[in-house]
């Protein structure tokens, strides 16, 4: 933290675990603002979690339609989950494309990492491109049901303007899409 | 629901509120599964909220840094807050916009909303544009420390791919100023 944001800065004074789910670990922890007075932050602890926009020999990408229990509806999305507790964010990328989709690639590049809701969790989202994709056999998890759909970048862009396609990862993904296809943030592409 | 996303519907059998605390509503439902399985989904009931791209005169956009407690730093964003119960968004979105900045818009657009946390929170982030910008004096709520900067949306575009610039929202206010600028999204413009 630069010294010049000290007036910026909240400091832990304690925290607590207010939930433990399956899922969802819940805290909230007591903080010292930057005028010396306290307040409360509620927040959840997230591994973190990769995303990855996967292109297809044929200019296409690949995505899932997926039901998302807290939106009410099914949503469409690139292929993405969450972190193993110590596992490496590629060998992440690598196993949940296998699983979801059946595909393994043959070319990786690193785009960046967005923070999807810093008002209340620390989850962070790897983004990741494939390419030179070969199809295999799909792995789903034990109650994990979604419709693999594949669409040009056009066809994206179209659904996001028109408000079709609202979710944000995705959203970022054809953001890195537009911005690499156009030559303007560049992927270095590794062999898997 | 299309008929045809049956089988990938999840249907609520019964639903348990695991937390409320000031900010975060936590719930955990017993939902059954398309293929007849039962599961448990753990979410935050979240009431939505409000992003600004506000466009300077100068070809500038303004922004805040904040310390974003979950994250541990200060987080570079475009200003956004929670509606309260029952508030329109362009009304939420003219508040935040006073209070945090001091600033008011003479000119308003609707962009559209993402979905930034689709796995475990039912938030929806309605994005708007301002123009027409005049300063006026900052309303910080208790307890809210944040400092105001501008950038050129070239200054954002390198700090973006660079991966000084991770908030998702943000990012996404990004990518609807490059459509906009590039006359593929358009805005439809309307007096405060």
């Amino acid at each position: 933290m630069a010294e010049a944001d000290i007036h910026l800065v909240e400091r832990l004074l304690d925290s607590d675990q207010v939930f433990q789910g399956h899922f969802l670990d819940v805290r909230r922890d007591r903080v010292m603002l930057p005028d010396g007075k306290t307040a409360h932050r509620e927040y959840i602890r997230h591994p973190g979690a990769v995303m990855i926009v996967p292109l297809l020999d044929d200019g296409r990408v690949l995505m899932e339609r997926q039901y998302r229990y807290p939106m009410g509806r099914v949503m469409l999305e690139f292929p993405a989950g969450k972190l193993d507790a110590g596992e490496d964010p590629l060998v992440c990328g690598q196993r949940e494309l296998l699983e979801e989709t059946g595909y393994s690639a043959a070319e990786w590049a690193y785009a960046g990492v967005l923070h999807n809701a810093i008002a209340y969790s620390d989850e962070g989202i790897h983004i990741y491109f494939a390419r030179s994709l070969r199809k295999g056999q799909q792995k789903l998890d034990d109650g994990e049901f979604l419709e693999l759909v594949t669409h040009t970048p056009q066809e994206l862009d179209t659904l996001a303007a028109s408000g079709e396609l609202t979710d944000a990862k995705t959203l970022i993904g054809l953001l890195w899409l537009h911005r690499w296809q156009q030559g303007a943030w560049p992927l270095d592409w590794q062999p898997a």
